[in-house]
């Protein structure tokens, strides 16, 4: 395929996420063109394993003809109506679909555009609420170091990345981060119980510091996922659970990357981790990547506080409740289960996990880390757990070259490579995917 | 159709924009759930004419075979790649056709999820640009009351409708509002030449209090749309740039409503006003509401700005760029061209506006405005022009339910009527809209 051309076009027209300054207009990207199951074929031909499976969102896999019959029909019969004055069927059955598998009373769905619209809409909802119970300056919300939520302005304001904070503004006064919850960074000589105890005491310890009529929620990922498949120690979710009812704080589990099968269930917050949050974010796995969307998933309890009131919450997007994004989401959801993909990610779950962990046998991986069908592992040149030498810093990328040249794409972030493939990957894929990580690692050293 | 059970799922699980907290759960909302051409069908088996093209966003009309094929071939081909490490060449194509129609050197397509991420990222974009040329200070934006520019945080905080602000937080620091430019509201015996001067002078001297300095940069839709159709005197949008210029200040032209033909051109702000703005923001019409999509259209001056620099623009979405979307937008601007829409909107314009003006006979409509295929209708019970009566925040709520009766969806803003049809409306359906109109404006004060 000569692309000459629209290498071009991409180059000068088309600026992409997180796009370095260094090199805009020069970056040559690979051209993704077709997909279906597992794999996507770059623009050399080239036939690979996705292995961050899109962007930890698509759950039934690539080429599906029943998606795009779907989408198609849903356009074809009413491809957009206003939410703001009318409804649909399609988005109110999948409203309710959603409701019906988001744990207890996690009832009102707010469509969004993605993620960080969720996010973003979840944080705006809290201050309505609090406004309208007369707490107007209990608006603070907590959030942790390496969190990811997302990047409107408000999300990427509760995000904890560091070198996301490096040149773009945030909301500052209304975030604060606890420090990193990775065991692997806890101090020399410490107990994973000690560790956690510590990391429940951050979290009091900033509430009672603010004072708790000033927060006003904490927002996390069940597992920091783009921050580093970071998995919290167990009973971590819990305990800050109870901090969050002990002081009136609500809790915010976002989903995005974690819901719809990531950890085998369709959502990790109750099922995985035992608790039951105020507001679930969820995106990416909710349409399996087909169509973009996103959702804020409310309480019961939240909405009736303020139910009565004569207040509008003026928010909301003119693709909040998209019918072809509806007809996406609920087909997704049909497969997921007809095809018993929750089941098929429990089953294969420790498979992943086993050979993940095996990694460890290589000198350069200092660490991996996952849970589901998530996974990270972490490199170090000279095998250092905790601080980054330079050269470590090239390390992800190299083994994303290595890998690539062996079927398989990772997503290298700085020293480490996540892992998140299309749900419906087989056990043999899993050894296969696995044993060209294992390769690539390797060849990244020589 | 019984719709009973779906009709509770709505009021239970489905919380739409700009819900009232007063009735939530009880709003009983009417299902749309089949639409063609210009019409929609309501669950009562009911056609009308859609006055507010879903939500000035269904250019090319309802029930296209032509996208619904096009969306389902991207699917089942590649229904997602991830953006941040690659391309894909329906993505790439979209981005060049955009930046081929908007004016002069717009020729960086950020794309997001639709106007509210991408004037949250046009505004992100330049607090990035500022801090990377050592403007940390230079912030502000300066905005308009009655403007619309969305509702993520941020973007709602440059907006300036009185309503969506009374219970939701803004970053009341970051944005700074000028007087109604609206010449309806000008005092008594002020010509428009003199109210314009006073308009101009308003942003010249809101720059010049903060100090330009602090000023980042004046966002500003060419028509104020969801604020009433509101069009600014001839030469306000070339005055203002001027000003702009002269001070240092960005203009983003917000075209989320205005652009692809609208006012019967790609884009409005040098076709229509004759001005080159720094970003045009863009969402809506972009795939005729098929699709969640929008952009941020950034010119090669401000990316050479900062090109070179070793820093990262730490934005963007997982759907940024989406492939079905981009087909949607591709084969949306396709059949505009192909059948013509822009010259049929240039065309029919004038009998539009006629018709919309003629509603000045009836006694209780007080102003008539608009450009291309937007109108607004504003109404009082006692013919006064710019106060509002207890009564007069129904009217536009009875005029919508006389018009339904009649054959005709209207958005009702307090006491405005908002008509944005879709672009492929004939001539004799202007006609058949507006006589619907009129009816049901004298209907309503019976």
């Amino acid at each position: 395929m000569d692309n000459t051309e629209l290498r071009a076009w991409d180059n000068g027209h088309f600026v992409h996420p997180w796009e370095g300054m260094a090199a805009v207009g020069q970056n040559d990207r690979t051209f993704v063109e077709t997909a279906s199951g597992i794999h996507i074929v770059n623009d050399k031909g080239e036939r690979l394993i996705d292995g961050p499976g899109g962007m930890w969102c698509t759950q039934i896999g690539y080429g599906r003809t029943e998606m795009a019959d779907a989408m198609a029909e849903q356009a074809r019969q009413l491809a957009y109506f206003s939410p703001f004055n009318n409804t649909n069927s399609i988005a109110t059955r999948f409203a309710r679909e959603l409701a019906k598998r988001a744990p207890g009373d996690l009832n009102h769905v707010f469509f969004t555009t993605g993620g960080s619209t969720a996010v973003d809409s979840a944080l705006r909802f809290i201050q309505f609420r609090n406004n309208l119970m007369g707490h107007p300056d209990k608006k603070i919300v907590i959030s942790r170091q390496k969190a990811y939520h997302g990047s409107t302005y408000l999300a990427a304001s509760v995000s904890g990345k560091e070198r996301d904070r490096l040149w773009l503004d945030k909301a500052d006064d209304l975030a604060h981060f606890l420090p990193n919850v990775n065991p692997l960074y806890r101090a020399e000589g410490q107990s994973v119980a000690d560790f956690l105890d510590e990391k429940i005491a951050d979290l009091e310890n900033a509430i009672l510091t603010f004072g708790a009529d000033r927060v006003a929620a904490f927002i996390a990922e069940p597992i920091l996922a783009s921050g580093g498949v970071i998995v919290p120690p167990e009973g971590y979710h819990k305990r800050c659970l109870e901090i969050c009812r002990r002081h009136d704080v609500l809790y915010i589990s976002d989903e995005v990357v974690t819901a719809f099968g990531r950890l085998g269930h369709w959502f990790a917050s109750k099922d995985v981790f035992g608790i039951q949050p105020d507001i679930i974010t969820c995106a990416k796995g909710m349409t399996s990547g087909y169509a973009p969307m996103g959702a804020a998933i409310i309480s019961d309890r939240l909405i009736a506080d303020i139910a009565g009131n004569d207040a509008t919450f003026s928010n909301g997007y003119t693709y909040s409740g998209h019918p072809v994004c509806a007809a996406a989401g609920l087909t997704s959801m049909e497969i997921i289960e007809r095809e018993g993909i929750l089941e098929h990610v429990r089953q294969v779950a420790p498979v992943f996990q086993e050979r993940l962990h095996d990694l460890r046998r290589i000198g350069i991986v200092t660490d991996t880390r996952g849970m589901g069908l998530m996974g990270c592992v972490q490199c170090s040149l000279d095998g250092n757990k905790t601080s980054l030498l330079e050269g470590d810093y090239e390390i992800g990328a190299r083994i994303d070259a290595e890998c690539q040249k062996r079927g398989l794409l990772v997503r290298p972030i700085i020293n480490m490579c996540v892992m998140s493939p299309p749900l419906i990957i087989s056990e043999d894929q899993i050894h296969q995917m696995f044993d060209v990580l294992g390769d690539g690692i390797r060849a990244s050293v020589i």
